[in-house]
């Protein structure tokens, strides 16, 4: 333990002092990082759980795959370049270009180290939003292509503008002007995190086409409604979901970065409290809105669960800078934009596995926007440190009739950049890909699945023993007298055997 | 970083100290409480996983729904009156009038803040305990509103009373006089939140009835054996209980509300550790009593896992006061209980889908009344810092021959309340739903299972490729040459097909 | 809030300011281990869902029931016996001697109690290591007893070897000479945890014998091929594997024990990174060469998933001491040694049906010697707060030329000592088993599948509605006019319930 006792009262203890308690500051915020880095990794398992509820039961091993190999490609991705582009500490407004492997990983500070960590776990969760889309028919070449790609280039691009205190359009900017003077507020991600994701999936879409079968019959006649395809299991999706909200807890108040300060920590509060209404409202909103829009009265449980994701999409970028109140509208909002873009995908002809696009895409941009609406100077001068009068969102100007709209305008340029930019350089490489014949497995395949076609067999086995071993077990049960280990005796074996069976069948 | 040292020596550099140490403390119950609070939300997850493993695949949505639903309506109940109710800041003993809606939020701190974060957990764990009891039968319009009901009002009343500071029945109460001089110990709320939702759920299941076919036959003959109505899977179940166990160490230890204290941090620590051998000792000796019991000597899995959620349960209300010997006596003892509680439910003819009510109720009530033997001055003087004296479990008065059991009949006296005043509202809600046909679904609609007569169709699916799928898969590998993606050739993959249709048969 | 402002500037306001940092600092460190205890308690159910997802159908409730029985198992174990012997307080380099029951609770302090919580987290992974490997065959009792065994005695002495201040074998010895003036680096338990762990399961694979068919067919005659038995699911696997890495966040950083000083923060925050950079390493490399050794091509799953697992494994005992390109290396090395070992155990008819015996044995070993080979001399000063010019890894000492390999040296006793000890104690306990036929069921019990044989009953049931039902149910809805809970009416119905039958079938 310290000893600034030792010394002598007055300055040196005084020096003595500040030192303990600014190092306690610093460890408390490495701490932080960990912790929340920790749980925005553990997202990956919502989003492996969430498409393995989603897709077809034989194609359950390519999407396990490519949900764990993206976490993995992602890593070294981030590692080689991704973190250098988006961090290196150079001042270009653009990119970086300093620590690339951590070769410089010797200067850094634990802080630092942890930063590193946090910032992966971001990486590899805008990496891994695409699985879903082009689940069952997409090559995995292709995938792996492409997600060293985003995690390496493409999205650290994105977090250098919004995130780096050098990019160009930062709310954080503190070495030049700043876009419109406020610069975009994109707090833990709407945009820089699910919209790059989200755009990246919806080109990916188009590019790649339908499922089979899907739009439209064997002999090619465009179907009334668009075939279900046979989701694996609701049960691995809403534990996805679950996985996903909890992680959501260091993925928001983490993106505070620090936890040293009152400001910060109050900070990290307010977002815990908005992620939550946001998710809640946007669950409710989304499954009843489906409800009342259903012939039947459907109890749509995955209108609930991709409504909860929307709205925890949609709070992303304003978590710590709107009220509560505005936080259940947003997330409200963000449950009918989903059942919205989820028809409209439809209605395109645009097959979407997992719904990401608009959960991630069409959320993404609302909750950009958002901000620029209800985002209050009050909280973003505890969020940001800036001054409460440039920084309003539209509904509080036009309440007290001042301001000019900058800040919705940062944030609408801040979301067709980050469109624009994700579309300029994704495209271009599906196309090639596609032409190349790369990107999509061949008709047969899809078909017969990509666990028989490309992973040697299916990823699901449900075993029975053979009425010849339930045979044998009953005789022996019968002649041995009951064991310590208890073998049911015979006729309590063949019930459950006849269980099995309907169990296996 | 903080400056204090460029300030004058002395008065002006000694308050500048207290102020970051203050701070810095503040930040640390702040980060205290958003650990605990998303660990509190993972157990949501852990109560899905359980249901989905207890029910039948038939009914997966609707449980999955359910448990997804409760906790976002639970949300917008808490945030628009619950919250209010349970601690709003006026004086009344009983409740509070202030905040809903989190209409102050500008003037709350950020640990206010995720104090309601922290607590919104709880209160979602309190309504998702009934989910389970009811399943497979239940009518989706009356879990809502019972949901709402207890979130918004019947839980805030009582963690008002035995929580709350203004409590007219809690230890903390400082406000006024309290119950026996002593008030109710439930440091994490055996009795708060277990026992409110368990006795919701017997209340419910009494009302409900039984799941057609459990008891009765056809013909409506009483069965010799309660028929096993075929849960989904012991693995859901199994990771259930091993998220609700990691869950409990934030619903536990984080119910220190604050971890800047020697005291808080130490009563954190002997709860994690009172906790983990409270339910290592449940599971064991439900696991060994079924056993014993079982003529087959059976080894039941559903004993070991609902016997660790007993110990767990009972310990809730004293791991912060009682030494880690009755940590594991209140377990072992629980586990027991668990076995006992579950039997009578049966001879009750009280159908439990996932044995709720003696994990949640019984075990709700044995760790209350525990508190009432076990607890220690030392302890109590730590977590309450309250008088040693007044504070003993009886088994210590009755060592010492001091005492006059006050705590003992303040513990009887909080649980029989709880008892009381929810069946007392949640009696008449569940009958007049039941009148006007709300509670439960019909004959028909249970007997094919609630995924297809509400949800649109089956929860879970086991698809295979088409013997024409097959063959086309099989021809054009053969075509073709070995492609860098590796389709397995043709004799392999029709192994493969063998395991398929063994998969999916 | 604390009240050092109103003593007397000077030495009493420098005291009572000591002191408030002092208490801070304790709290950090105890809210630190309660954080990465809960995490490291959490891959219990990681190793759960590797199980489930590994083994057939017809012995799912049997390794379920393991799983969670060695947690309770070893929680007993280690409060009855192990801690004591681990690290009760006397002076003995093998064994200690004090506060078994945790007797001496009231002499702990609170950062104690964590303590004990967070080793106690660390005994029941090494226990669980087993139980995938003995998977389908092992007998219930068995396993019982060896789990006690190792947690209780076998474990806690390793323990005390490398980890305890007094041990003979630590680097962290301060109380006497140590082993080649440095002793054993094993930071996070690469050998103290896992090597422990892997050598028990593969002397227990050796004793106990392959699964009936897996090498020979029922004539006993040799397969060409070693049969895969029909894993029951890659989902659960891959669940298993996310949760395992993401508990490993609070196995490597959290194994700094403490997070208050400046030193601990930045090693915690390097193993953090380093355990990512290893994963994903480990995950890439042995895919990559899985799918080059395969004459089809393959994208294997199982290969990715436990790749990413050695790769957490052979970090853990350098996770603090090494830089990040030398986690990719060691990670991608780790890779390709479970490859290897999987393939060698395969030639020697070991059956291990997790394939824990490559990952916890084999890459145990790797993460050993790996310390002794990339250690560097400034980040041993920081984690072991150790002379930086003693303790070199034999790749500096080779570069700059100096140095003697005594790091290597101590690494490799401490690997030889884990195994010989392992071995001493595992071999006859588990061969006595043997002979009085305790260990393995019977061959008519292991065909049919140990749920029925043991356990009652099948695991998993797909149930599905009768023809009858639907019938009945169809009826009602057309009956019925559509209600506000709306059943799907007929026609609807009637597609859905194919879908189930295709689910169900």
């Amino acid at each position: 333990m310290s000893t600034c006792v030792t010394q002598p009262a007055g300055t040196e203890q005084g020096l003595c002092f500040q030192k303990e308690i600014d190092a306690t500051r610093n460890n408390i915020d490495t701490f932080w990082l960990i912790f929340a880095g920790s749980l925005v990794f553990f997202m990956q398992a919502g989003f492996a759980m969430l498409c393995a509820g989603c897709v077809r039961t034989i194609n359950i091993k390519n999407i396990m795959l490519k949900n764990l190999l993206d976490a993995c490609g992602g890593a070294i991705g981030y590692w080689i370049l991704g973190y250098g582009f988006a961090y290196g500490s150079n001042d270009n407004a653009f990119i970086g270009d300093y620590n690339f492997l951590l070769v410089n990983a010797d200067g850094m500070t634990g802080y630092d180290l942890s930063f590193f960590f946090f910032q992966w776990a971001f990486a590899a969760t805008a990496a891994t939003i695409v699985a879903g889309t082009v689940a069952e028919r997409c090559r995995m070449i292709a995938y792996f292509i492409y997600s060293f790609a985003l995690t390496a280039f493409v999205y650290p691009i994105v977090t250098r503008a919004f995130w780096d205190v050098h990019g160009w359009g930062s709310a954080f900017r503190s070495t030049g002007p700043r876009m419109f003077d406020v610069g975009m507020i994109d707090f833990a991600g709407s945009g820089v995190v699910h919209l790059t994701g989200g755009t990246t999936a919806l080109v990916a879409a188009i590019i790649l086409g339908p499922r089979i079968g899907r739009f439209k019959d064997e002999h090619g006649v465009k179907l009334l409604h668009p075939k279900d395809m046979g989701s694996h299991s609701v049960i691995l999706q809403v534990l996805g979901t679950f996985i996903l909200w909890f992680g959501w807890y260091g993925f928001n108040p983490g993106s505070t970065l620090i936890h040293s300060t009152p400001d910060a920590s109050y900070t990290a509060a307010i977002c815990a409290v908005n992620t939550t209404l946001s998710a809640a409202s946007g669950a409710i909103s989304a499954f009843g809105l489906r409800w009342f829009l259903s012939e039947e009265g459907l109890l749509d449980i995955t209108a609930l669960s991709n409504g909860a994701l929307s709205g925890l999409v949609a709070i992303t970028a304003g978590c710590s800078v709107v009220w509560p109140w505005a936080a259940v509208v947003i997330g409200f909002t963000g449950g009918f934009i989903y059942i919205g873009a989820s028809n409209l995908l439809i209605k395109l002809g645009i097959d979407d596995a997992v719904d990401a696009i608009p959960v991630h895409f069409a959320n993404g941009i609302w909750g950009c926007i958002a901000v620029g609406l209800f985002a209050t100077g009050t909280l973003i001068n505890k969020a940001y440190d800036a001054p409460t009068t440039l920084y309003q969102g539209w509904f509080y100007e036009w309440g007290n009739g001042s301001g000019d709209g900058r800040l919705l305008a940062a944030q609408l340029c801040g979301v067709l950049f980050i469109i624009g930019w994700t579309v300029c350089l994704m495209f271009p490489l599906f196309w090639t890909l596609n032409q190349f014949g790369l990107f999509r497995v061949s008709r047969e395949e899809e078909q017969v699945g990509l666990d028989i076609s490309h992973h040697g067999g299916a990823g699901v086995h449900l075993t029975k023993p053979t009425a010849e071993a339930i045979e044998n077990h009953r005789r022996s049960s019968l002649d041995k007298s009951r064991s310590t280990h208890g073998q049911s005796p015979a006729p309590v074996t063949a019930t459950k055997v006849i269980e099995i069976e309907e169990g296996g069948a």
